[in-house]
């Protein structure tokens, strides 16, 4: 079957999670470390799904200890060599390989600057583990497929992880997430069933917008870039806000909205937003724990609530990824070889 | 003429620009003030536009003084309260009328927590003008228009000022912005005409790309947000390292990609990512002063180089304006009327 890798890994990912977990004693040790160093900020940097994993940690890093947290540019400091003071920094440095040329760049840059530079890569015999001061284990094992999907909900995890423990809430985090490989396990094979029907209905369809705000903004992006290179639909990630300051001009009976919707204080948003959405006339979906909260969808795939509201968007990306594959073969193209890309991207 | 209100404003530009550097002293002593605070961090908030604005404050705050800056999270701190110490930052709030609900009780949360907070914006009576500590006049003149120019043009110019005061080179850039204002008054009318042909060609385009990096990934934001709210066109900005990472796969011969090349260390991976365009067989627009750089463009839209690399993205926005504006009238559509939108946005 077209596509086999991809959805074999979206099924891998319970026990891809329980893997992660076996190295909690590693989290709890470069939180240490990291707190020691009582930094002003944390600097997130990674490219496609690994920066998507980013935007989570903003949110995940501000709700948790408090800290603040950036999605930093990569070539302010990589390729302009701007002088930044880094000492009161903090890296996280996201690779699924390890081998992200100017990833690896930034991290050799930043260490040299003053910040404690931490690799979070599948591969701690990487070059970006040995560039770093200290290496989160995703632990995903081996991922093949070109579009990630157990390596971006590790990702989630590891960031959630390390965020738990710098808040003094480790094995509370740990235990959610334990909770949360059981709900995906129970929800992959249901959701597979529920979105075959909106993948058929949504064949032809050129461009989408992908709303979500706060912390499922990461899910927002992720699912976008899902369908971006897996079903070549024009997918583009918006926060709620976004799409009122100017993108719901664009839209009409052509071009349909996915939403994600969970239970939390971005929710208002999403439902004013989403109501925007039905007035001009486009297709609505509606996905995430509060999916039944946005109302005239014409789809709904809901998730189970998480156990805490901060772990939501490691539920919430399920229906995206499995729409994703679903609707590749819909239209007929294999998920497995998307078009020019590879699993490794050197290009800058 | 439909779009007249648009089309006049963006040739108000010039005047605007000389307009707000009659504060430059102004500029000046807020940058004292927010030097004197000695900050971890600069955050930049705003929506639309003004979003777009605050990703080259990244930059120009990274360029010329070296500090740290980024786009802050609206919804961490206002919707979700995160008790994010802020006593080492400054805020640059980014607000064309000073009345976006959001950005002003950002401001009076950032400032209850320490913050020193600067309102940039046309309307020095504004509510957001009273919540700041500070404000930085825009200086535009009313912009009536829903679709931004003048106002954005400005808020860069009034971004670098203030960061050519904090670098200790103030006279320097504002000597460059009075350049840029007379290079903009020479280009606007060889630019309309060289932008009528590209919108014939692209009257029937629903989706494209805007390709922009480091400094101009600005831009990129700026030009696909007209293209979306005045054309209708599904346009995405992403930076060249974005595009590998996923979007290549959807592009193919009805799938445009505008590309902005300035002659600065982004230069490569710009011209790398257009060659990678060209091979999917994606129509290829070039503009920036660097447009003769990129291979195999099948229009091209340069501009004159900037008297300094800083300002390069006050030119290369201009022909994206321009392009809007004749797009918007070769579809049928009024760019003064955009669909669902209204001047000031109160969504949240």
């Amino acid at each position: 079957m077209t596509g086999a890798l991809f959805r074999s890994e979206i099924h891998e990912q319970p026990e891809a999670l329980l893997r992660l977990l076996e190295h909690e004693r590693e989290f709890a040790a470069v939180a240490r470390a990291a707190a020691a160093r009582a930094p002003n900020v944390v600097r997130l940097v990674g490219h496609g799904s690994s920066d998507a994993a980013a935007s989570y940690g903003v949110y995940a890093l501000g709700l948790l200890p408090g800290w603040t947290a950036m999605r930093d540019s990569i070539s302010l400091t990589v390729y302009y060599r701007a002088k930044l003071d880094l000492s009161g920094s903090v890296v996280l440095a996201l690779s699924q390989s390890g081998r992200t040329p100017d990833v690896v760049t930034y991290v050799e840059r930043a260490r040299e600057r003053g910040a404690f530079t931490v690799a979070i890569t599948n591969d701690p015999g990487s070059a970006l583990a040995s560039a770093a001061d200290a290496t989160l284990p995703l632990a995903a094992g081996s991922e093949r497929s070109v579009a990630a999907s157990k390596t971006y909900l590790n990702q989630l995890a590891a960031i959630v992880l390390f965020a738990g423990y710098l808040a003094g809430r480790g094995p509370e985090i740990s235990d959610g997430l334990r909770r949360v490989a059981d709900l995906v396990a129970g929800e992959l094979e249901p959701l597979e069933r529920a979105v075959a029907p909106v993948a058929t209905a949504f064949a032809y369809v050129g461009r989408m917008y992908v709303i979500g705000r706060g912390l499922e903004f990461s899910s927002a992006r992720e699912i976008a870039l899902k369908l971006t290179e897996t079903c070549r639909v024009a997918a583009e990630p918006l926060t709620s806000t976004d799409l009122s300051h100017g993108p719901i001009a664009a839209l009409d009976s052509m071009f349909p909205v996915w939403t994600i919707a969970s239970p939390d204080e971005s929710l208002p948003a999403l439902v004013e937003a989403a109501a925007r959405v039905r007035e001009a006339g486009a297709t609505l979906v509606a996905s995430g724990s509060a999916a039944n909260e946005v109302d005239g969808a014409a789809w709904r795939l809901p998730v189970p609530a998480a156990p805490l509201s901060v772990l939501a968007p490691l539920l919430s990306v399920l229906p995206g990824q499995l729409f994703a594959a679903a609707l590749a073969q819909a239209k007929g193209l294999d998920a497995d070889l998307p078009e020019r890309l590879s699993k490794v991207t050197f290009a800058q």
